[in-house]
């Protein structure tokens, strides 16, 4: 794809995330950001509260079943999507569009928080490992797999060998 | 601030973070991100990988100990910033520049992880939850800490109010 | 200002733009952006056109005077600034809320035209410079005047040092 | 292409840009942008120029022809582009890298000038129309031209009809 809108959003999850499968076994979840700017008042000499920006958020495949499992109703998180246009119809019959983000990249913010880590095979649709607790870096080591494509139209066939794979041979970079 | 070049890099470390603190014991973490793009040969009908980006990062207090304590060498990340100039001078003298991000929001990507989420304080300086499990997802709600303004020259006063700051009050977006 | 969801996006104007004042004589321009994302379909080996985004832009002050003078129906243009919620009543009295675009800058593009550029003060509020052709590049020169902070909040006292200000004394980049 | 690093700036040109062409016709045009951020000094409690962010830019085909004839050192730009890395030599021969922009879109800032539009064919590489000045808002409707994906390993075959292609049928958007 080309000349899509993306954009980035920080706020938290008003709710916890909603899981569903679509009929042929496709994860998605659905949640709301909220991201509240923080305005100076110069009279006051202090930041205050802006107007909250709430975004209707969906994302989909094994990233959603994560999300679903890591986080919860006040996360905060930063992610980054593709602005949509969602048309409905109201219960009366209007029509309404709404805009909305597609997720293609969500990870909750490390600004209040630590993580604990667990990698997932990253190959098996629906497949996710238990949240159980890890506890040792080791074991989080090169577990980077190579970027698959999000959109359902251009699926990507990641290769193996871009950073190693389950390797942890990563170079340094050349500075 | 106003007028800055704030950007959005998805990627992985290249190594672990490295961790250190100034002489008024502020905390720092520097790490450097390596984003591949995935290109389309056309020709041979697949994704390949492209050239890696290599961004050297830093990121500041709280946030620099938790990145420490959360993300490891292959750690796939979002990471939200500031592009900046830093100019150095090399060994002999020579007086150079480079271009580095300085991080304001950075998260580990749920694509092929799962995060256990442990909040901290939030409040002290320096002061970190320990990572150890804490395995209940009740203990990590309602955990948002208003937005605190990063920059040094901009110390914000979060408020305590927004979205409860510690309960689970978060209201329903109106739609 | 901080922790505001700052996008960027290209799209075409679907009308010319709508200029009006307020009660004080301040200038807005409102206008709508139509996105259309390409999308490559693998079957038939070609690129076709994805569902537009409509965004809803608003622009204040002097660049809102600008965009009237320079911008048509049709218009490409790359847009920066602030995802808002604007909350709204229908005439029948229902409460409804719409994504917009509070725009802090904006460009045509020069993918598919040329442009003539003139110069105005910068300074004085709803006051331009004709439209009528300079025609040449020396007037053009040098007329960069540092920047405004936006936001009614936070005004602006733009220094007149940074870049000359009126002189053509910039410094080339130290690489 | 997907994965990219895709950020925008805004900021001024340091010098006019240089319009070469390879050795196959196609045009190429470099030129630096400097970004300024503003800072607010809360003791003097006013806004002061930040340290300029000095970038690389590279922009390709009729835009790289049109970026020379329409902008000159100190115009101020809104771009988007690809964030790269490249790899370079020294005369003593060093390796080393730098950080560029490979411009997808960029359009003169409407903030402090205003532009008189020329529409390009848009069809014939190396064309460009005349800087000669229409003067006419009717010669500047409907020019829009269906996006064509920029990356030479992915080229676009631009459909005729999204929005009239010449025509001025824009459609309002349904709300």
């Amino acid at each position: 794809m080309a000349g899509d809108t993306i954009i980035t959003v920080v706020g938290n999850l008003t709710a916890d995330p909603e899981l569903r499968y679509t009929q042929n076994g496709l994860a998605v979840a659905n949640f709301t950001i909220a991201s509240t700017p923080r305005i100076f008042d110069r009279q006051a000499n202090e930041w205050k509260d802006g107007d909250p920006l709430f975004l209707r958020c969906s994302v989909w495949r094994e990233c959603a079943e994560h999300v679903a499992s890591s986080l919860v109703k006040g996360s905060r998180v930063i992610v980054q999507g593709r602005l949509k246009m969602r048309r409905y119809e109201t219960e009366s019959g209007e029509k309404r569009t709404s805009t909305e983000l597609e997720v293609e990249e969500i990870g909750p913010s490390l600004r209040y928080a630590t993580a604990q880590l667990t990698r997932t095979s990253g190959q098996g649709k629906g497949q996710i490992s238990g949240t159980a607790s890890v506890g040792q870096k080791e074991q989080q080591r090169g577990w980077y797999q190579p970027d698959q494509q999000p959109s359902s139209d251009q699926p990507a066939e990641p290769s193996q060998q871009a950073w190693g794979g389950g390797g942890n041979d990563f170079d340094e970079p050349p500075f």
